[in-house]
């Protein structure tokens, strides 16, 4: 739980100070730069931010993704260069944002998460990106290494598709396009998850089942809080009039949007059938009691008439005639047949067995 | 569930890439033309799609229905005829579209669901129907064969109602009109396996039953999410002030909005009977479990008092009198008689008899 | 639950046919013409609806009261005498419309439901009632006879109130304001009904209750159903601009929104009512459980180490001492005094007792 | 309940007659009248409504209070003499209004409810005050003698306050909040039932706290009932652009709309907090049924394999060699303690102990 | 609870009278003025509240903070000094506002709470704050000493970030975002003692967990009616247009609300896992007696028959060859485990051992 809440480390400081929050630092700090337009395609690792700085003049688009934020004077030296607002530069830097889009007439901030699911204990964990558009630049913000954007590198390079023809503003789409669409592999996982745990529900409930309904209901907590705010920031872009966009691109981010709408549907359905399990694990609980309780009954009420009987003709009174009777004890024998037979025809009537 | 999320398989391509991600292969795709206006009416089937861009000069209505999406070259061929935008093209091939309407000025999108219920094994299946409306052209294109146009299809062939005088955007009514009806079919259907459930919850609530509720509310949660969004695209089609459309269809589509708005309330009242049913077969198992107990109580309690008497008159003292009473076992029969008698009056009185 | 779904007969049809939809089947259909303005009134039976087509010219209000729908011909006159809508007339056969308000610029289109109470099965049934407002004629169709309009007939005749000087628009009101105050009786013996379950749930909570309370919440689900359209559809009188309305007659029906809000919001608090129901009989049943598991558990900790006492002593080890002592006998019981004792004072601290 | 239905007496009749819908039948019907501006103040009684006709004309402010609804010839002259719409006249016989204010532009219509809470048997009680304002006169209509305005009486007597300098808007404002304020006592009062509840929830839950707690959970209900729609009127009040209102009045009103906001706001508290009492009590009945369940555990499992050892040596077998033994009884005993050690261990692993 | 209902002490006082509402009185109301611009900075304490009027033609910023609200006359001459209107002075004493900015054209008021967890019994008091921004003075009010403002006075004396540079209003958002900075903090606290119990719950499931459950539900409720108007009041600050706050604030205000979004989500996310935890709790009560249930079934199902069987051997009749049997003893100890074993196996079966 306790990732719910990260910017404690922030509290009392002057706002617009330039502190890192996450809990990861990076080595290595990796800057790559890739320019491109329709007909050139760069791509190559920075050692310093200021390289790419040189550029500015040219055309073409630049894409830089720094991937690491523990090293601030990064941040800083784009901050001074593009002459960027602290309050972004201190946005960029708490990776505990809520999805948002700022836009600052000249340059637009834009940050939200990506997603990953570990397969190993069936965890989602997330990343927080940040994109400054300013200037033809697109800068990208990561927390740590790896990300979902290979496939677009990839069309950058062979150009395919329209990537490289259309503007910066459409590889923000793109990029934006890929995240979205990783939220669907999250939630074929989690459906996996969930109709594995539904299965076992039905056949076999066993009490280990909560603790993983309970889990699944927490991972779609925090999905829901990670997702539900893109939905503003994506319907934001697609009606946005900001001069840095241009007209066409709204065309794609509705498309976009429609995404995260569906996502948004399916994870509303999961929490149903979420909750719907729990209501199954309860009363499979009450089921069991009850199974458990008939046994006892069955049993109780067979033995005890018939403890009672065996009682009696333990008694040791002097004049009692049945146990000088020549067939008393297979009497007795037929009285234990007819109160069991009895007993059996009580409970077949009663539907319990 | 893993219907809830389809479209994984494009995760990673380029936006506007043609992929068809349903998993349905049609051997042959099917391709009809209807064209008609107040005089003629043909239909008859294609073998190229091609044949029917022929017809672009002339005023008729074409209606050309596509049955099968796996031939993505087709949907390529319509998409260069007409000038469509590649992201409607990728949407028709996607079948896990959210019904929505686009609206491109020149043409008009819209992309619903036709639901089947499954008599077999009481399951309701979804296929995808996508309308693009251009040029007097009325593309309609289905996931596999079988839909529930056949009563439009004799009405434009027999020249009943309005259906032929009014133009193309009226057809686009009728068959939306068409779909909206059968969903009143399968709420029929659901709404008889309601009562059915609930007849058997109130007569014999058995353990299968808890899944039959449990499926019927999951099928509440996956007609919900199929139709709610409809609403806002019958909406929007009762609102548009598009060109494409005459001013007087949109006072149709505001009936098919009012029934849009039956079926959703209907759908809620069916949510609320379900959850109904789990509250009911909840307290079922306790009023069972209630009885079990009661059974037991009133057993045990009855004869352990009896069987610690005949306990005592089993023990071995020497110095026992009663033992040796001449009607010392007729005593204890009577004893035992108004044991029994008491505790019957208590649990009358408990009301437990 | 078969009454939520109604219209599927229809289905399949052109929009726009007239097919009555409705079960019920009058043998005659009775048609009634009031005529009235501020000096003459007039009623009589018709047996032809031509009849009351004479009087366009005249500036009398006319209310024409058509009680059964399954002549359809009769509709079909007045659609084309006075030129209404196909949709419109479909709307007024189709019985399982939702309340609304169609403004079809020189005419309305008013439908909403009465309701009644049945006293026998203690069920609620409904009738569609659609009013027609064209040209100074107020049409009201009926499913079948008996309404709740008695108190405007002879307020009519007698000239009581306002309701002749003002005009038809008045007349609307006056019916709308009738079915709205017959809700209240309806609500009025809902709520008897919920304190007489109230009173059994905490006296004497049986098993039927539930389904009593069970219905009781169908019930509720119902009435809202029936009710909440109504809300929008009164606000949209009262906010209306439409030409037909004289401008003082929405002051009129504000009154009548005030009413709706006043009935929706009991309705919400009986809701929340049976809600709590539930959770008192749920919990009621626990509590019995509890109490039957009290005294099964006090009988059985009593006896049982009664019983095992007993059983020592019926032990035939040769070498017992206490057997042959001369006070054994009485010393078991002094034993089993204090043993009872020792438990009745546990089960006293536990407050069982 | 039936109180939630209150005015099924006037079903039927005319829209505007004048009929008292109430139940409380007053012997005398006070009538007393305030006179006051900065300079002057008058308190008398009148034994005729027309005695106070006589100072329209007179600049001072009139506050006229009528306690007592049951004759109608009161209001009819009030109604005639200010020319007050029908409706209006209806709305104050009528007991059971929603809170609301009508604005007919030369008058303005208030009508809320003043709640008092009966120690007694810890009731919520209500009454429906009435407010016209028209011409410097504030008529007040009030069902039962009794009020929450001693304060106000008295600062109007006295001169404190602003409340004889500004005019007669400034007093129904008074009024208002002297209402609101009133509600924060029954609030406080209903807190402290709360933490009674709570207390004894904790305790010791008695099968009487369910129902303390349900209705407690339906005065919630009622209370909510009565206070929300007052959010909208006092909000439409410091809104409004009445000519009769004097522009700085909406300051004071936005006042007490921020005390009628904290109001509700403390209403969703208590009602989380008493549906948080119900899980509470349902869960220690759980917790009560499993603590009896253990008691009759611990007995049970502990004597019955006793009980079968005593069995076994109370066996008639001729050749049982334990019987002979010299120390069988002793080693019998030595069994019994280590039967009943072993399982006392057993249950303090379990935790039971 | 009785914290939820604070000023019925003001009950029928006229409105604007100045009476402290609260329960904490101070001994020595503290003012400190805290003077500064870019270049300078002075703080001193002052003994008379008349101390700080005299820099009203400086053009520094004046940040005069009161702690103690008992001594009213300090607010009665600030209220003479500035031409305060009486219901914001009204509002400054009384302790139980609700969070909100009254913007009176020349002054804003801005009232808030601080919150303060207290780490002894884990409970959250509430501490109210009135801001009064007038002519380059920002007065605060506090209702007892101690903020969480050190780290604001630390950097106006340091000078560090901008808070000298930029005026008055980039002082009180200063001073907001140290108090929604300082909310964090409370939720981390809050967050660990969730997570406590859950560990506690999923590990042993003590019943005094429930009262720990439902006292961090309370806690919820009590913060989120604590900061949840917050939002509306940072929200307005944001889109003021009022003319004392510079446009460049809003700026920053858009990240206080950005901040408080994310409080209000996070403690969304502790309520959906504080009433999970419920359901867990219930569900372990469940299963716990199911165990228990169990346990008492093997038993009593193993031993009934057993100890029937050695009843019968108990027997008295004369005619039991049985017994007489050589190995008849030896007989009646296979059977015993005959039966044991095959009672085993059963259990097994049923998955209950």
């Amino acid at each position: 739980m306790a990732r719910l809440v990260k910017n404690t480390k922030k509290v009392g400081t002057a706002p617009g100070s330039l502190i890192h929050t996450g809990n990861y630092k990076n080595d290595v700090i990796d800057i790559t730069l890739i320019e491109y337009n329709k007909d050139i395609y760069h791509r190559k690792k920075l050692n310093n931010i200021e390289d790419c700085f040189k550029l500015r003049n040219s055309d073409t688009v630049k894409w830089v993704n720094v991937e690491g934020l523990n090293d601030v004077s990064i941040i800083e030296k784009i901050g001074k260069e593009f002459k960027l607002h602290p309050l972004m530069l201190e946005d960029i830097l708490n990776t505990s944002q809520r999805p948002k889009m700022d836009d600052y007439d000249d340059y637009i901030y834009i940050v939200l998460k990506m997603l990953y699911y570990n397969e190993k204990n069936n965890e989602i964990s997330s990343e927080q990106l940040s994109f400054v558009y300013v200037d033809n630049y697109v800068f990208t913000f990561q927390e740590f290494g790896g990300d979902v954007f290979d496939g677009i590198r990839e069309r950058l390079e062979t150009a395919k598709g329209n990537v490289r023809k259309l503007g910066a503003d459409y590889l923000i789409y793109g990029l934006i396009d890929a995240i979205v669409d990783s939220y669907f592999i999250i939630l074929e996982k989690i459906g996996d998850n969930t109709e594995d745990i539904e299965q076992e529900l039905m056949e076999d409930p066993k009490k280990e089942l909560l603790q993983s309904i309970y889990k699944l209901k927490r991972e779609m907590i925090f999905l829901n809080n990670s997702i539900w705010p893109l939905r503003e920031l994506v319907s934001a872009l697609a009606r946005t009039e900001s001069s840095v966009f241009d007209k066409n691109t709204s065309l794609y981010f509705r498309d976009v949007y429609d995404h995260i709408i569906q996502v948004i549907d399916i994870i509303e359905s999961y929490r149903d059938m979420v909750s719907g399990m729990l209501d199954t694990y309860l009363s499979s609980i009450s089921n069991r009691t009850n199974d458990v309780m008939k046994v006892l009954t069955i049993f109780s009420t067979m033995f005890i008439p018939l403890t009672f009987l065996v009682g009696i003709y333990g008694m040791n009174f002097e004049n009692m005639p049945e146990l000088k009777w020549r067939y008393g004890y297979i009497v007795f024998w037929l009285l234990t047949v007819i109160i069991i037979y009895i007993m059996l025809r009580y409970f077949k009537r009663k539907k319990w067995l």
